[in-house]
């Protein structure tokens, strides 16, 4: 590090001020990986922002009078929304006037902005090509499905059916595709204004870092409860809901499955392709420039620099985005599902609060979380440096407080009911669970990957006697952190439960019925703060690319030390995020689990409501799912490996060729490792992302005619069903161990990097860098893709139920 | 390595021939960890073998005479397995027959002994004294539950069935403590009577492995067989079973669950124990000897080598004798359990047929294991030296043929009925399917950890991008390789249930009943050659001691050649054995599921066949039983992990505190390392071992209390059946992507070592090297452990179902 400070300016590199130009334009020609790209982002990246925003406020115009014709619920969840849509408009235009910086800043920036722009335009054209591709098969599906005459007699006729599955089905992919977009598309301009501030102030630079991440995350979360009331209102109106002898209101929000599973289907890709990239760009990089050649992170001379941050900018803002989204959307869905369900059973007069709460929860959680985001100033910056974790920590509390009193009032206005006087407040209880779940979450990642605490400390000892114990202590780590979040999860679920179902709703032979319901709440109440903790987590990549730009673009050591104190603390607040969607999407799988067999139910015309895995045909199911995650994870992390080995080939390579890399007299060739990179990871994501479509669609369908011809009925759905809770249970504990233990290699290694035991280029520093290089494929694209997945198959039984009957 | 041949005798090392006795003298006064050794063992160990054989066949007269008023079939059981311990005792002479070699071959092979035999009485020592503690706790369970009226009734009243189970769960727990003394025993002697052969023939030495692998195997098998038969000709005379207002024959198998629970009881503690210590001695020895020195494995001036060679015998040898002794005894118990079961409800006249099955099976494979082992024969040598590995297999093709003959037969005389005349045919092919499974399972495991085929050269090739490389893409094989055997267990459950379910058994109202015990006849097939499979099994540790103790003698190159083609199949044939072994612990843990539903509804006298994980306790069950496989693979890695580390840094401060080891001027203190590693692994065995056991009843307990004040009965039962189900299921996910991984990343370094990628010494070879110390654990320590643990989860809610009812 310190040998590029003490090296004076060459002419031979920085010859003039034309030179790097004419350089960039040499270095970077095919940056764009592909000439094609789809007409809609054509157009929807050359609209102003502004105009764009004025169209949909049209738009929104027409859907205000629609929604005011189903209920005045849905009048105030789209109020809350336009709001943090103008204010998120507010944080984007304060964040872009922000200052660029010198111009080697900006042109290192520039390339980045190629290069995720040009990866993401590729990608989403894959995706979207996919997404339409499945549409078709679904309404094959649906327009040959058999359907009951009761569906028939209220209008949801086969074809009908049909088409608003699909229809829901695409627009939740275009939204969370969207929402990928935006992530990114704010990441890849605040993060040269991150560093330019950098120059200036820590606190402005965090500031600046945490309103981008303020407003991807705005508008993601959003856009998932505007989507969705949008589609409720549309039904609603459209199919003539609770007039006599249409559909009734509780049964319509199984109609907005379709959206969950495009929202889920594109995040899952965005995810897996982003992931691969990101992680393969670092990998590779980390292999060569820091163990091979001994050159610090984000060093220019690495020709591996610009795809490594890309990465951040594709892989963390734009999957996570989607990722955030999906959580949410599938949340709301299936908690509106089993709010309809229980309120139907409890023949409880008005049902439409017990339906819209979730998307009460989310206006609230919109409003409280701007009001975290503001509380984070650029005030004061008189005295010492602020620890920023504790002035991020400060915003998250008063989140926290606000996000307590709101879910009360949430519950005593939508679930109040005459028939248990008192339900509300069980429910808020269950809220309150949620709550400190999430909070508990936050605080077991930290303390298994934060090297103030005891298990990173005995993993970073493990790395002073080599390779092999460290590795072995890390993956240990990793197990063993399962168990907390696994006990503290089982606790939410028994307690919401029993709340539930102890608030006073009885069915009409006098069983309580509110349980499943507790446990929606208590996933409610865990998500209430999701705006916030989304700020968080793209605060991370951010300031992680803000450093790189610093590092790249050679600014002063001071610079460099104030986004590296911003990169630490995102990479912990990334971490706990981790944690969080983890814990959400436990919980959401429990719920659509829930939903799947009601649907079965209504489908099949009988009862279904047990899953028997003494049955050897379910318990072979339950040994499939579980062998997915395992199956979906390896393919997942190889495909890191195999285009990390192509990344670490073409450096050495370069390192070769070029002798003069070294000595800063020839510019490495950037845009080759970018666009190696980038076509890997468009080929690696589709196996993967394949595997879990197409498995529980063959399970089903196979066992679907093993039932048939052994005189068994339902097997198909009852093998699914199995597959799906063992695939869940499998999914969450992989999810876990891959998380936690990367997140404890990289921070391993940061801690020997401040100088303990034996500190930078030490042999302990080493086996550590082999550490977190094993540890960047298992947190940033398995783990991940795991959380998407878990959700995406309890989506996908839904939308496909169809055909495992 | 060759460093080694070309130095001189160094007078200063081997001064004359009192020197290294005196010099050993020296070395090894700690050598026995602990003064104080149980006095059965000083008796056990003192009596000579052959009075301690005449007594135990004085004690057969008399059991002979119980076993012939009880059935004919268990005379001709006693009758094979007495002619079998015959047989073994030829054996062990014929091995003990052979030469020890030159004296220093003698001293090494002392040293071993010493150290395995120091370590076998202490950890036996603790497992005995936690035996007798637990057995205590089962007694006062028993006494204090409650029982059904029925059984009091037939004189099974509370205190007689607290002996019972107790009884079976002390002889259980010895006999499978001897099973893995004999294990050891004879791989202490046999190792250096094979280096001492592999001077003068390759196949002598072959044969003198197979020999005395063959021993320890008819003993354990047939230990297993007849401890089972006696107990339950004892319990049939002794409860008058079958006379009126007596105990039926098809409630016996029951009584002797407690026999499984001890067997896996101390199977799971021989197995953690002897893990850590073997892998710990291993991976230690490795990071410095071979990764930073540079010198061989097994190289005498690495002073952690007499620990690692004693660690293959207690981990290897004596921990797999009590692995597969407690795998056959599982099966056994759980296949007459369901026989009985399933003849009581088709009302079949003589159940005896279906209850002895699996001890005629057994009995048969004890025969025709025999043949298999004496087919390999010293004739030849003339010719080339034929490769090993055909050797073994073709004496595994003779074994699996006639185990397709004696099958047939066995099926045919045991479980022909007149109720369904075709039944025993369709149970035939259940056993087919079993023997195929077995054959698959061989096969899958060669393909993913022989170097010869893809998975491990892509594996070897991902070592020449570095450490982190290697580890992602051993990770990702292992995680890959578990989809194909889940596929074929799938496959094999779901077939031998329908040939079993359509064989023509039916109940009372007519319902087919026999799909279960389709499963359990599949098991018997699978394992019907467990004692060939267990003596090529045993092969692998005696060939490896017998490669390091002519490496350590100083022999000259060609027979290290010898012992090297030995060790790398013997290799192969381990690995292989716990595809076998988690195979049949799949299916085997499905069996005792079933038998444990059974048990809960005989004592809780209500029906109880389903386990409903759509119930929110029921799920929260299953995500805890994953959770204990994952945090149990953690504890056991992070043992091997942290003892590791101990020795390194013994081993480096020799090196320093010595600088004459590395010249062969000084000797290292090997009895520091053999001390350090057998004290560890004492104390970190307790851990995981106590969680296992303590876990399921904690659970069960609480559930039971949950569900006493929440109104659900049975809770508990029910949440330990998900517990359980999930646990299996995990635990077969994850011990075979712990077997395969390490497995493959094993060879991986071999392949290297071959001259491939830059041979020995290469980068690629040290990254290589990394890999192998990461797999040792998975493979020998957490992996082999999770295939006891398995069963041993299956056992336990067996005996302690009154806790949870």
């Amino acid at each position: 590090m310190n040998s590029f400070q003490s090296v004076p300016m060459d002419d031979d590199m920085e010859g003039g001020n034309l030179g790097p130009y004419q350089e960039r334009a040499r270095v970077f020609p095919n940056m764009r990986t592909k000439p094609y790209t789809p007409l809609i982002f054509h157009l929807l990246t050359r609209i102003n922002v502004r105009i764009l925003f004025v169209l949909m406020l049209l738009g929104f115009g027409a859907i205000f009078y629609i929604g005011a014709s189903t209920s005045p619920v849905i009048v105030f969840v789209f109020s809350v929304c336009i709001i943090s849509f103008l204010l998120s408009i507010y944080l984007t235009k304060w964040v872009l006037a922000k200052d660029e910086g010198p111009p080697e800043m900006a042109q290192i920036s520039d390339a980045i902005r190629d290069g995720a722009e040009g990866f993401f335009r590729t990608q989403y054209g894959t995706i979207s090509k996919m997404a339409v591709l499945l549409g078709l098969v679904i309404l094959s599906i649906y327009l040959f499905r058999s359907t009951t005459p009761q569906q028939e007699s209220s209008g949801l006729g086969r074809s009908r059916s049909a088409y608003i599955t699909v229809t829901a089905f695409l627009l939740g992919a275009m939204c969370s595709g969207i929402a990928g977009y935006v992530g990114m598309w704010v990441s890849v301009r605040a993060n040269v204004r991150v560093s330019s501030a950098a120059r200036r102030s820590a606190r402005e630079a965090l500031q600046i870092a945490v309103r981008a991440g303020g407003f991807s995350a705005l508008v993601v979360v959003g856009m998932a409860v505007i989507g969705i009331a949008i589609l409720y209102a549309i039904f609603y109106v459209w199919l003539g809901v609770d007039s006599p002898g249409a559909m009734k209101v509780t049964d319509l929000p199984l109609l907005l499955v379709g959206y969950g599973f495009g929202a889920s289907f594109v995040a899952l890709f965005a995810q897996l392709g982003g992931g691969i990239y990101t992680k393969a760009a670092d990998v590779g990089a980390d292999l060569v420039g820091k163990v091979e050649q001994g050159i610090p992170e984000d060093d220019p001379r690495n020709p591996a620099v610009i795809a490594d941050l890309v990465g951040d900018n594709v892989g963390d803002c734009a999957a996570r985005g989607a990722d955030l989204f999906e959580s949410i959307a599938a949340e709301i869905i299936s908690a509106m599902i089993l709010g309809g369900t229980m309120a139907q059973r409890c023949k409880i007069e008005d049902p439409s609060g017990f339906i819209l709460f979730p998307l009460v929860v989310h206006s609230f959680d919109l409003v409280i979380s701007s009001v975290g985001i503001f509380s984070i100033r650029n005030k004061g910056d008189l005295g010492a440096i602020e620890d920023p974790m504790s002035i991020l920590q400060k915003g998250y509390s008063v989140t926290i407080i606000l996000a307590v009193l709101t879910f009360g009032l949430s519950t005593r206005w939508m679930l109040y009911t005459e028939q248990a006087p008192s339900a509300w407040l069980n429910f808020a209880l269950c809220g309150l669970v949620g709550i400190m779940t999430a909070y508990i979450f936050v605080w077991i990642t930290k303390y298994y990957t934060d090297y103030k605490h005891e298990p990173v400390r005995t993993l970073a000892l493990s790395s002073s006697t080599g390779h092999g114990t460290n590795i072995i202590a890390g993956v240990s780590l990793g197990l063993e952190s399962t168990a907390l979040p696994v006990l503290v999860i089982s606790v939410a679920i028994v307690s919401a439960y029993w709340l539930g179902h102890t608030s006073g709703l009885v069915d009409e032979s006098g069983t309580p019925t509110g349980g499943l319901f507790g446990t929606a709440v208590a996933t409610m109440g865990m998500l209430s703060t999701a705006a916030y903790v989304l700020t968080m987590d793209m605060f991370g990549p951010i300031a992680d690319n803000a450093g790189g730009i610093v590092e790249m673009s050679q600014q002063p050591e001071s610079v460099r030390e104030i986004t590296d104190v911003l990169d630490a603390v995102g990479n912990t607040t990334k971490a706990t995020t981790k944690g969080f969607a983890i814990g959400s999407a436990a919980l959401a799988s429990f719920l659509l689990f829930s939903a799947y067999m009601d649907e079965v139910a209504t489908f099949a015309n009988v009862p279904f409501n047990q899953v028997d895995i003494a049955i050897p045909e379910v318990f072979v199911g339950g040994l499939l799912g579980s062998m997915l995650i395992y199956l979906f994870s390896a393919w997942a992390c190889s495909a890191v490996g195999r285009t990390a080995q192509e990344v670490v080939n073409e450096v050495r390579r370069q390192f070769i060729e070029r002798p003069g890399i070294m000595d800063y007299k020839e510019k490495p060739d950037y845009g080759r490792c970018v666009s190696i990179v980038a076509s890997a990871s468009l080929r690696e994501m589709i196996k993967p992302g394949a595997l879990a479509i197409i498995s529980p669609i063959v399970v089903g369908f196979v066992f679907r005619v093993l039932g048939y011809y052994t005189g068994h009925p339902l097997l198909g759905a009852k093998v699914v069903a199995a597959m799906l809770m063992f695939a869940t249970v499998s999914g969450i504990l992989m999810a876990l161990f891959l998380n936690t233990a990367g997140g404890a290699w990289d921070n391993a290694k940061k801690y020997i990097e401040t100088g303990a035991l034996g500190g930078k280029g030490s042999d302990s520093h080493k086996a550590a860098v082999t550490g977190d290089t094993v540890g960047d494929p298992f947190k940033d694209t398995a783990g991940p893709s795991l959380h998407v997945l878990i959700k995406m198959l309890a989506t996908i039984t839904l939308v496909m139920a169809p055909i495992f009957l």
